[in-house]
């Protein structure tokens, strides 16, 4: 696709449209109420990092299944109130992009190699979305359930050869002085875990800003905080949802995604410029990773609580994009087929925690049978005696799969044993070149088309805002 | 969502809708060139079967790849000419539809368990579409790279308590006297392979059809015949697209999917009335079933080519719905990330053969370096020693998985072992819960929401044809 056809039919002067008739200048895929092109003053562009189909599919099931209701992203559907689209996510050196050049796609409008932020193969840089509208004179934020340094967040923001230098990313941070920055990472920022010893809250603190290290100081914010927030909450990612929801000292301690949403727009709205967040389930491309299927289908709906707030927001303001979307596919999950695929499925409705939890917190001393009661308790079935010798023989080995997965525990060989309790199978335990869903509620959702690469939204945020480029 | 909401905004009178305003008539989610709601005279209904999103996606990388362009659906998306809907794909039995109670949720209107074909868990019927649209004066037909008598054009035409019941289906076709029946199935015909020895050839030529047995004589149908038509050009399936195309006999013999298409069409096209075609890209779902990744991504790309007839005729029509859609997602296959996934997944442009021709022309007699010959000659890479000893031990042990199998051959296995060459990875052998793709083109279209039940497009298809329900 040229990029003059993305903005077809539309009557921003800058592309050089003439005036258009009513009819012609619906150009998106959408009942519009108004028909003249509408301008957003905000947008919240959301994240579920390494979401595949099934992963928004699943979660909507399991939604409905237990609770009678569909998810706050499918009922925008259901509602009619929202532009689809497929969305090509390849990078500049692979048709499956990393986290890192998928951000950067979005946050540069330009492809760049895997691995990368915002730096092109010859070292040159594209400048990130969110200087353009902090330079605008808009506020603006990521919020994330993974490190604030990580990818996702990271390509809005800054420019970096290396995603992997996530101590650089958290001193960009504070020159940049962004408005709302909270997730997890706190290895980043504390003296004693950083290898230069640089105690960056206290910087932080010493530059004006004012710093959240848990969720009571993060209730603190009041509607008039005029400084610049960090929220550091936990050691490198969040916890998974379900296992937040099921220890009340993390859920006490951390905040949800929706929490950390709706306390970002609380500070953010104050501008009368308006504001762009950008919220990452981060963890939701984790679980994927894992093959974790409890940690995905309540991470996803962690995040579809805070499309929840979001659209709270977005609703009651009128001038608000809400973007829904992924930034690549991961592992194509799927719900499949086989006589107790209803029932397998049904399982995960009252698991109290994640593989994660399982696999992290068991050791070399544990018995087999140690092993099969922590997973009867944590998710509610039995596996066989040699089922858990073969799992505990991987503590040995320490051979596992999975790229957050530091003790090389075994995810994979849990996934493949859990295959026949939950009908939940994988593809893989990393990203696909799917084409993946994107939605669009709100002013300028109008003129999103029904396929776009991922560097067309660059161009399409500030031109929706009407900051042209 | 509930039915009436379905038809939002729209002037059916049979409705109960009062005028509305030019804007307010703008239900669906595409632009309109004329604001009012158009009703269409014939339906092309298109269903690549059990294609996940990965293998629609898939099959356009490849055609990018290989030739530089996108295929007709992706084109349909990026010139903005198409409406997008999700589509939950559930059967009355199973989250994880088979393709008889998807076919039936068309054909019926109604939820069906899974293996029964418009029949309902009291042993009520349901009428078929293809049934309903003949009454009301079209031409009706269906076309298939499957069996004529398989689940998919069955769920159109006929009401049985078991999809396998194909002799008793290939019978009854001969009753319902539809105008073109055209696909695969030799077996369920010929009397020396019926169980009850009857000659249906010979019966269908004596109730005054014309019948097809090969690609010559369906290339004899004038523009002006008026006898009902059945084509059965092959036992079973027909051959795979990517097998057909280096076979320069089965290429003289069996006609393409796009090649039926257009006859079809030719056929139809004469009934002032109208027509309605089912279209089905069966041996997608097969390809997957088995994961096949040379099968799967070409059949995938003749069912596009199928899309280019269709259009075709649309576009000159313009009285014509096109659907395009499956059943349900299979396999969710997807490219996954590695080094090497570009040059892995280009590999697949030079196959000559599909796993399916490995397999089953490979035997007990073959030696691992013949084994290994035979899939460099078909796919152009090197398995090790190791692995076609591993290959070749399964043809002792008859283990394989995978529905459209017999010979119990090992399928899953060449596919992992396929792995590393390709880059291509499968969640499951089998049919997923996925929400799945589905597209409009044409009148009626602009009618459709953003999420739907596969039931809904039964009433759909009947309204936006006028034929009230």
């Amino acid at each position: 696709m040229k990029r003059r056809d993305f903005f077809r039919n539309t009557a921003f002067t800058a592309l050089g449209a003439s005036v258009l008739s009513p009819f012609q200048s619906i150009a998106g895929n959408r009942p519009m109420k108004n028909p003249s092109v509408r301008k957003a003053k905000n947008i919240i562009f959301m994240v579920s990092d390494g979401m595949s189909t099934g992963t928004l599919n699943m979660a909507n099931l399991l939604l409905q299944r237990k609770e009678g209701r569909q998810s706050n992203w499918l009922s925008l559907y259901e509602r009619n109130e929202a532009v689809r689209a497929l969305m090509d996510t390849a990078s500049a050196s692979s048709l499956v992009t990393d986290s890192a050049a998928a951000s950067s796609s979005w946050g540069g409008g330009v492809r760049v190699p895997n691995g990368s932020l915002n730096v092109n193969a010859d070292g040159s840089f594209n400048k990130p979305i969110l200087q353009k509208f902090k330079a605008a004179g808009k506020s603006v934020g990521c919020v994330t359930s993974v490190p604030i340094t990580h990818a996702t967040p990271a390509g809005f923001c800054v420019n970096s050869n290396k995603r992997s230098d996530q101590p650089g990313i958290a001193l960009q941070y504070l020159d940049l002085r962004f408005d709302v920055m909270m997730g997890g990472g706190l290895e980043f920022f504390s003296a004693d875990k950083r290898e230069d010893k640089q105690d960056l809250f206290a910087k932080y603190r010493q530059a004006g800003f004012m710093v959240f290290q848990n969720r009571d100081e993060m209730n603190t914010l009041s509607d008039k905080e005029d400084r610049p927030i960090l929220g550091v909450f936990y050691a490198d990612g969040l916890p998974y949802a379900l296992d937040r929801a099921n220890d009340p000292t993390l859920a006490s301690t951390t905040p949800s995604l929706a929490e950390m949403t709706k306390a970002a727009i609380k500070k953010l709205k104050n501008n009368k410029n308006g504001f762009v967040l950008q919220i990452e389930g981060g963890k939701v491309d984790w679980a994927a990773h894992a093959n974790d299927a409890g940690a995905l289908i309540y991470d996803q709906l962690a995040f579809d609580e805070a499309i929840g707030e979001a659209m709270a927001f977005a609703l009651a303001d009128k001038e608000t994009l809400v973007v829904l979307t992924t930034d690549h596919g991961n592992a194509n999950p799927g719900l499949f087929y086989g006589e107790q695929a209803n029932r397998n499925f049904d399982r995960i409705q009252s698991f109290k925690h994640t593989n994660d939890w399982i696999l992290n917190g068991t050791d070399k001393s544990y018995t087999p049978s140690r092993l099969i009661e922590r997973i009867e308790f944590a998710q509610g079935y039995s596996i066989t005696i040699d089922e858990a010798k073969e799992l505990l023989s991987h503590y040995e080995t320490l051979d596992g799969d999975g790229l957050y997965n530091p003790r090389k525990l075994p995810f994979r060989k849990l996934a493949q044993i859990q295959e026949k309790h939950l009908s939940v199978g994988w593809g893989s335990m990393d990203h696909s070149a799917d084409y993946v869903e994107l939605a669009m509620y709100g002013p300028g959702s109008e003129q999103l088309k029904p396929f776009v690469k991922n560097i067309e939204l660059h161009n399409f945020m500030l031109q929706t805002t009407g900051i042209f480029v």
